[in-house]
């Protein structure tokens, strides 16, 4: 009862006529342009398969989506990428608005870089609905427009109590999204934050998902988040909504210097926070390892409750800072240019942090930091290893000499030394039935998340367990091709015929460039001796065009234009993928804009270094976000030892806008630069524009003869500062201290 | 193991020794001022029990109350009279803030006028904390202070999902609280509305619980009222905060007259109301048969939820007016004087009102009534029998030829004439497996409460299925006592001597009454001729001192100051009961006031009538509840065919302040009278003051001379109007349509 189909029509054929235990095989290769539906009624014991001729063999391209409905439907083998959905979602378990999913699972199947052509065109890759549905065994990874990576809805009693499994799915890389609406899993909306879900999220690799702040963002009630890997992720598992939400067994894997590695931020009632590992997590405030916020008092139903009746217990940190946080996102002191309604002042109440072991190889002065009171929290029978080093808030934190025992792989955890501690029984706590490791609680407990590790040898990440088996995420290493080109024709055809990771280099000496350079892969162009590139194109046009995937190291260039065009610039539309610039050794000038990056264009970084920007128009221009739902177009921007001379206006302009507690970048890094006769035509009177940018550092540098009022205005409640520097006849360095910003919500 | 104790130390001794199987026995008699704490560690099978030697003649009397924790335990036959609690609730079940009850059970038991003093010391009678716990066969009434009867507390996960029961209790009368917080039962508060409860009210006869709107106030998650009796109670079931609660087979019944009789007031998501019957109900919007209301978008914790995944099924409406109304509560119109968060906007969503009869021997132009638009709201399979009357806005309302079918005492149902109709099949709706007399629905369903009735007759107040088998509320009939009375001596005797309903009546013409006359029980004072009583007591006391219990009526009487004193006055402090006024054919002249009522006094009805009210500084005043808490001093104020003469303020003086939506009270009649030459001192230029009265009505009367600016100002938005007024030189009747008031939440 196997039916090969050919296409489309053939396909909905198979779906019409297929009845319980029927297989329906795509035929390998590419479906272009394919929205498959697939409806049907299965029975648990023959379930209706929709799967592919060979697993991994057949692409689902173009403009194509999948949706389900029916019961008992199982889903194999499909491998989405290059290209992007026609509709919300890309996987869909609903055909329609009455018609939902029960008892259906997608399986073995890979999502890949399916984005939307823009970044705010928001959807969603998979969305769950109805009941009892599964997500399994799955690789997902790239997502870069708007929108978390899989979310289930509970709008409608046919999607509550739902039950769902995502389970054993390999997460991979979700770049940083710049802004909000990039999370990797959310679970339901503030507007069903009423409604029991109980959805679980088990024995996941979390991957570099970079997106935002959340990288699991539980919106609904009694969902479980169990025995997952979150490695080098750039955020945390946040109960952002809704309550009573089980984090059991969880390990969260940092690298010891990156700040951005969250772990758990707490918000609301009755979650359970048990046996999980966080290791080496750098993150602070939001990404503390654990976050307990204060909420607002009444809270509007989209904003923070109070926190209550939480259990934080058996868990163990290692070489994390200041993992215990409380009263995070308190901002009292924001009360002017806030409404009331957003002034998180309530402190967290009967909530317990207890039977917890705290490891610091270098002793850490601060490991409890209590941004607001926790005088609603029990602190009992933790521990700590502090390598000597005193404590200021210790909360009754037990010193202890502890050493370290290898589990696996690059994995080191205390698990001996603390035998005698009494264990504190909290109420229910015997449901703590087992350990990280899965070892039996009952008989001689003792407080951490590891009892024992007889026989252990993780391999956390170990990718056969996770992910479609058909499918390697690991790239083969490639050798780095030279071409080296004489001629603008030759540079343009190295440039078609050049791989990623490839580099140009220039010979001769000038280059009239009459149209624009098209990037769109990593490459570098390059010269020995400054290689003179002239672009002579139409007005308003750029020297070298970023395109999605474009990322460019141009080095030691001297590029030129005629007044009137861009040296850089992003495209207007369809930027469906991130871009990247580094300028380094060159020379940049005579052009209306060093750097044009237009609406809806993300790099994760750009970069000017030993360069000279000189008699342009205007400078580095990032700053048509405003629309002021948090976004931004670069994740870093970073100008080290460059030279600014005569840029009329927007010398710097790099701009985040819209009310977002949560929101941790850009950067802004400006450093050993000198900037000179700059700013004559700029409005706002001020040389450097970075409003709304959270981290700024203007270091070392020379301002001199600039006719502005102000360099720069730093934002004081946030990371904004300024120190070094040589000022001359260029205004001041301005602080204001809290920003009035549009409220998102 | 019997341990029968005689007082508290004996008491304490043998609670501290009990094993599980034990029972501890109180002796007959009054226990006065007796704080029980009742700890024990019982068993399933052999629980420790609490009893009263013989049920019902163990009487707690004086400042006493009971505390329960532990496990298995049980209290019986208690009799809680005569007395308040020293503590914040009469019967708790638990003794401190760690110590709670699990699996205890208080049964057949009563709690009878067990008031604090004064009705704003708000307590409860019974407070549940832990889990497993159970009230039933218990008789509870005559609340009158302040705090919801019975209250479910959720604060600690030791409380949640407690599955309490409150079973076959007879929640005998509540009287009218006069404002907010008088509840029969509340189920956690606002901020454990996130919480589950799984709380179950089941069997319970609700009788004259009057206290406030709301009857019953679910505020928490998944519990389930069940099987209940709402007998001429002036309130509904409320689904104020948290979701998911299910309404199942309860009758509320009404008599065709009284528009306070509610029934089921819907907020938030996912509630099921199934099977019930709604029987001559006349409430109207907040008190509708069913009432769904806006909500506030994205709401504070503690205001006003969408409605959404609402199923309102298989229900049965018989002569209740306009029983469906959806956008209860939109208020839109008062944007002007409301912040923004208190706008009630958000329209009910994927709510379904399906498979419902409705019968109405009048015709019913409207039975369904949109304050706000149902377009959120499917209608199907649902039938009327309007006795030919058009329909207005029938939303597919089927029109039938019905009749009646007796199943008990004063009830008759539709029963048959439907069986055609198809009924929807909603999701999950097989949950709904049986019908309001518990046929199954399984084979032959139909829509409406009622399957069949062969072999039923019900009789809804068989006192025998409820409350404690040893008390009767019923009260035997007693023959008036009429005491003749010549001197100012033998009244005061008579007063002394008579019971409730007694009669005084003045045999001669005069009477010198030299200190104020207590009145404490149901009192008449009459005369044939008019005796005259000449008040000549101290100034600023009453001639007549109205206490808790005192409800009097004055008849034929010309009552006399010397200018200095009140006619009337409640207790400055201490009314633990309500009091009551009826002054007819009557002289009331030369006080201070006429009438001074006290903050915290509380009466059900005023009448002044054929009266005449002359020659005092001030009029009638119940003004003291300024603490804008929703509370006032009199539910109804009636002034009918009386002439007032030269009162100089506060001719009238009745306050309410406090926003509060769903108040209804109090009443204002003013009707058939004439007022002349009063006013003239009156600070604020009105004669007739009733700011925040809801129900004002000021017709045929006749005002002259009266040296003011306003007559009175009506609320035009709630129920205030004025007709058929002769005025001359008297200033105007105003209208102010919103009124600015504090907000009380
Ligand atoms: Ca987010
Ligand atoms: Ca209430």
């Amino acid at each position: 009862n196997g039916t090969l189909v050919e296409d489309i029509s053939a396909f909905n054929n198979a779906v019409s006529n297929a009845k319980p235990g029927d297989v329906i095989i795509l035929k390998n290769g590419i479906w272009k342009d394919a929205e498959l539906i697939f409806k049907g009624e299965g029975t648990e014991k023959k379930p209706i398969t929709l799967k592919a001729e060979i697993a991994g063999e057949v692409f689902i391209e173009g403009v194509s989506n999948l949706q389900i409905s029916g019961n008992h439907l199982e889903v194999h083998g499909l491998f989405f990428r290059n290209g992007h959905s026609p509709s919300e979602n890309v996987i869909s378990f609903r055909t329609n608005e009455k018609e939902v999913a029960n008892y259906a699972k997608v399986t073995n199947c890979v999502i890949l870089d399916f984005n939307n052509l823009e970044r705010d065109q928001d959807n969603l890759w998979v969305q769950f609905y109805g009941k009892h549905n599964e997500l399994s065994n799955c690789y997902i990874a790239g997502k870069t427009n708007g929108g978390p990576t899989v979310r289930v809805d509970l709008k409608g009693n046919q999607s509550i109590r739902n039950f769902h499994k995502i389970s054993n799915n390999h997460f991979g890389p979700r770049p940083r999204k710049g802004g909000a609406r990039g999370e990797t899993i959310q679970l339901g909306s503030s507007f069903t934050s009423m409604s029991p879900s109980n959805t679980t999220i088990a024995n996941n690799l979390f991957e570099e998902c970079n997106g935002e702040v959340e990288i699991i963002s539980s919106k609904t009630n009694f969902n479980i988040i169990k025995n997952n890997v979150f490695y080098k992720s750039e955020g945390s598992v946040v109960t952002r909504h809704g309550n009573y939400v089980t984090i059991d067994g969880n390990y969260f894997i940092g690298d010891g210097v990156n700040e951005q590695y969250g772990g758990i931020r707490i918000i609301n009632t009755g979650h359970w926070v048990t046996n999980n590992l966080f290791y080496k997590l750098k993150g602070k405030s939001f990404r503390s390892p654990l976050a307990v916020m204060n909420g607002i008092p009444k809270s509007p139903l989209n904003r923070y409750n109070q926190v209550t009746d939480v259990v934080v217990a058996y868990n163990t940190y290692v070489d994390s800072s200041s993992p215990w946080q409380f009263g995070v996102g308190t901002n009292i002191a924001q009360a002017d240019v806030l409404p009331k309604s957003e002034i998180r002042s309530a402190r967290p109440l009967r909530t317990e942090v207890v039977n917890n072991v705290i490891y610091n190889s270098e002793g850490d002065p601060n490991p409890i930091i209590e941004h607001d009171k926790a005088d609603g929290v029990t602190f009992e029978s933790n521990i700590i290893y502090n390598n000597g080093v005193a404590i200021a808030n210790d909360h009754g934190l037990i010193a202890k000499e502890l050493s370290l025992t290898e589990i696996g792989k690059d994995l080191s955890v205390p698990i001996t030394g603390f035998d005698d501690v009494v264990i504190y029984e909290g109420f229910d706590f015997e449901s703590i039935t087992n350990d990280l490791l899965g070892n039996s609680r009952n008989e001689s407990n003792k407080i951490g998340a590891i009892l024992n590790a007889a026989n252990v040898n993780l391999d956390l990440l170990d990718k056969s367990k996770y992910g479609a088996y058909w499918f390697s995420d690991v790239k083969e290493s490639k050798e780095v091709k030279t071409f080296n080109v004489k001629s603008t024709e030759a540079l343009v055809t190295a440039l078609n015929e050049a791989e990623s990771g490839d580099i140009i280099n220039l010979i001769n000496e000038t280059y009239q460039l009459p149209k624009s350079l098209v990037i769109n892969k990593t490459i570098t162009i390059k010269s020995e001796g400054k290689a003179e590139i002239i672009y002579n194109g139409a007005a308003s046009t750029p020297a070298i065009e970023l395109h999605p995937y474009g990322k460019l190291t141009l080095q030691n260039i001297n590029l030129k234009g005629t007044t009137t065009q861009f040296a850089f610039a992003s495209l207007k539309e369809n930027m469906s993928n991130h871009f990247g610039l580094a300028v380094i050794d060159s020379e940049i000038s005579n052009f209306n804009y060093a750097l044009k990056v237009y609406k809806q264009s993300f790099s994760e970084e750009i970069i000017f270094k030993n360069t000279t920007i000189s008699n342009c128009e205007n400078g580095i221009e990032l700053s048509e976000e405003t629309n002021d739902r948090g976004d931004y177009n670069t994740e870093y921007l970073t100008i080290d030892n460059c030279l600014f001379t005569d840029i009329k206006q927007n010398v710097i302009d790099y701009y985040r806008g819209g009310y977002d507690e949560s929101t941790i970048g850009g950067n802004l890094l400006v450093t050993n630069s000198t900037f000179t006769n700059c700013g004559a035509k700029e409005q706002n009177k001020t040389l450097l524009n970075h409003r709304g940018i959270i981290n700024v550092n203007i270091t070392k540098n020379t301002f001199e003869n600039n006719p502005v009022q102000f360099i720069s205005t730093l934002w004081g409640a946030k990371n904004n500062v300024a120190s070094d520097n040589q000022i001359s006849n260029s205004g001041k360095i301005a602080t204001e201290e809290n920003l009035k910003q549009k409220l998102m919500y």
